[in-house]
């Protein structure tokens, strides 16, 4: 064992207390107290998703331990929701603090009675990582209610600029309580194939990852282009994936268009900077300005989905930063390491009457507090140049198993942490998946054939080492 | 001020620790302090809805208190969702657990990784209060992701019948990842009007109680049938309430029949047992039991949603248990007094196959462990039978009240605390709502000329005589 045990102030959780290694003590993952934990689980709920339970008390910094007592390097991080690790001293001071436990049993509903402290920590919290040129914020729970309000002040922006200063019609209002037009009207969201923005029946719509995420369920006949699909290495191949861009492109002007013409028009635009769910599909910086452009020449809206990318792990807080857009997105939504759900936004996506977007809860400030220490760890301890750094030493192992094992990898790739390799196929992806967790490594799969990395923000240079010999072994003993 | 200040101790927080009643030390409310906060808050968010800033960390069971000072006698308990008041000293006690603090800071995505407590937990404390005959439970965060996931769930169920024992077909599977049949169906749900049931796309479409939710937001094509609208006092008009119980079957009937033959068939209903954003409006159990019968005529779920009437205020744990239906509803949605959202259901709703109903974080330990507590003191301090006298008392009161001011109030119903009454207008309704605050009375609106009761379930008969003394000398004032 690895672990220091026994000890419980505070002030012994620090990085070095994380295990050496991974230590893996069962000959299948799941071991047995998790099958026996699933069969009773299995009693009252679908359990078909899941791989193993965790002893979430022994976890520690980038290590997850199981029930059994298998210890893995967590480079999947809860699908990309943890930034600091398991049970980060800090975080777990966050409520030796009376106040703190206070906000924690008295949740408000934030849109009627906020909080006397709600403006500052929006302002101090959230509003000191807005992506730039976004000077409003909307709090919600969880990335797919993000992205589905997101969509409705998109849609209300877009009727406004038609309604121009004229009221509601008598007929609006009377229609949108039977779902018709013109109250209900005939809008849509342009998505990417390959995208994913959650699972709610209007995010739903804008999701194309998984037919087993869609089949059954209604859904609405909106526009969905191409999103690029890139040769690798980039350098090699730039024309080509030039070509890809513009043929994508095009796909939406002409979507645009075709949508217009079937009086479904296109309000706004959905993309991932990255496709996470999809494959980890990259578009190049070129790409997301020209997207832009089109957006701005038909009138719709872009917003950006960093629910899975926002918070760090590309190397910069917001993957977008990358993109020297001429001008900010119009809305960035985001969950997911971010403790709660919502969408920055300009002055133009605000309703002008309320109760229009809202909800109960809108938000939890339970969450927000965890997430201001999350904030200052990051900014105190320089994770995101942590985050550059230990993305490179894994990306250039990740290039270096490539030519080791051309026919099992290919196509290395992503910012940061954040990345993806793609295997021959999905069935070998998935041997090799199972393999690594055998060899002490948690990681995800995405796409057809593609493994992802999602560690957390203090992954470092050993860390990584340590996910590349692993990996090395498992392929070798492929 | 009543207020006991300057104790810190979670020992000296009890119920005899409330004010003896409210106090009022502003002119209106918001008071300054609120309106300056409101400017603040205003720079980066919609502020329309907001109606004062609150001191949470001074406000205590019953009472609200706002940052002008002011202390309210709160029935209206963030949209119905404070189960035990503010500061309970119970749940502040939760949080001196450090097992519990170690819940909040490592959150699992469940679907994939629970705690090894999980089951546990799931077994003990949501299964204990699962509606009888429903023995599967799904946890989400909020009531419209409850509504939306429970709705995918019915329509999965609903095509599994009709594919009976073959597989997904390659036209299914391809379809649906572009938003298609045989995909992606073309089913329905079936609402009422006045209806309340969630704001995202998909839960916003069976939702009929204001057209400022509505407006601008595209939607489905799905039924919509009358909810009764009953005449009180109910034993004085039992035939003509009847009748209208029997107008508004027909309709849910004939409506089946209709979406039927447009190609749009019936996968399930959805009905609050009380409508509640709608107006507080009731229907008999005589309603519900037919209702039952038209859905298993049609091969139709029934979701009965008790987001807001769950929990206990009705004077039973779930409002639908009043009804004795001949067999248990197949999905029942919750969330607000439970602190996390979900819904119970049987073993048919239960998809086959993993990852359709899933998302990151499927639900949150963090309020489960909040709950728990809460679901004890409920127990231990008999707090529905608490219900039922603090409500027989209100309701007795407001029957009163309504025969004293018959010019303003006519129509109180409801159960346990849950109650209502009508005024004459819109208008009247709001100014009797204004000045009930300014004596010191925290209650809300819904409907067009509803004032609805959601108080907490430690509320009393001494807290139910302060409302009606208040209110009686708002009446006699206007």
């Amino acid at each position: 064992m690895h672990l220091i045990s026994g000890i419980n102030s505070a002030k012994f959780f620090s990085a070095t207390a994380e295990p050496k290694e991974p230590v893996v003590c069962t000959k299948t993952i799941p071991g047995p107290k998790s099958i026996e934990l699933n069969k009773q689980l299995g009693k009252i709920q679908s359990t078909g998703s899941i791989q193993y339970f965790a002893d979430y008390d022994k976890s520690k910094g980038n290590y997850i331990q199981d029930v059994d007592g298998n210890i893995l390097l967590d480079v999947f991080t809860q699908i990309s929701s943890v930034p600091l690790g398991y049970n980060h001293p800090r975080l777990l001071n966050v409520f030796k603090d009376d106040k703190n436990i206070k906000t924690l049993v008295n949740r408000p509903a934030l849109g009627v009675f906020p909080g006397k402290e709600w403006p500052d920590k929006l302002q101090s919290i959230l509003m000191q990582v807005a992506p730039k040129g976004l000077n409003k914020i909307t709090t919600m729970m969880c990335g797919s209610c993000s992205n589905e309000n997101a969509f409705k002040s998109i849609f209300i922006w877009y009727q406004n600029k038609l309604r121009g200063s004229s009221k509601f019609t008598q007929d609006e209002m009377c229609s949108c309580m039977v779902n018709m037009p013109p109250g209900s009207p005939e809008l849509s969201i342009l998505s990417f194939h390959g995208a994913f923005h959650g699972r709610t029946l209007g995010s739903l719509a804008t999701t194309h990852s998984k037919y087993i995420h869609k089949l059954d369920i209604p859904s609405f006949d909106w526009p969905i282009a191409s999103f690029p699909k890139y040769k690798y290495p980039l350098e090699e191949n730039v024309a080509e994936n030039k070509k890809e861009d513009e043929k994508c492109l095009s796909e939406v002007a002409d979507l645009m268009e075709v949508y217009k013409k079937k009086g479904k028009p296109v309000a706004g635009v959905i993309v991932e900077p990255i496709q996470s769910e999809g494959g980890d599909n990259e578009a190049s910086p070129e790409f997301f300005q020209n997207l832009q452009k089109i957006c701005k020449k038909n009138g719709s809206a872009l917003l950006i989905d960093e629910v899975q990318t926002g918070g760090g792990s590309t190397g910069k807080f917001w993957c977008h930063e990358y993109f020297n857009l001429e001008s900010p997105p119009d809305v960035v939504t985001f969950s997911k390491k971010l403790q709660l759900g919502g969408y920055f936004h300009n002055d133009d996506f605000l309703p002008n009457e309320p109760y229009r977007i809202f909800n109960t809860w809108m938000g939890d400030p339970g969450k927000v507090i965890i997430l201001e220490e999350i904030l200052k760890v990051i900014k105190e301890e320089n994770l995101i140049a942590n985050v550059q750094n230990s993305g490179k030493v894994l990306k250039d192992g990740l290039l270096k198993l490539e030519k080791e094992f051309p026919n099992l990898l290919n196509s290395t790739r992503g910012r940061g942490t954040f990345l993806a390799v793609n295997t021959v196929d999905g069935k070998v992806r998935d041997t090799i998946i199972t393999n690594m967790k055998l060899n002490g490594i948690q990681t995800g799969g995405c796409g057809e054939n593609a493994i992802r990395f999602r560690p957390t923000l203090v992954f470092k240079e050993n860390h990584a080492n340590i996910v590349l010999d692993r990996m090395r072994k498992v392929l070798k003993n492929l």
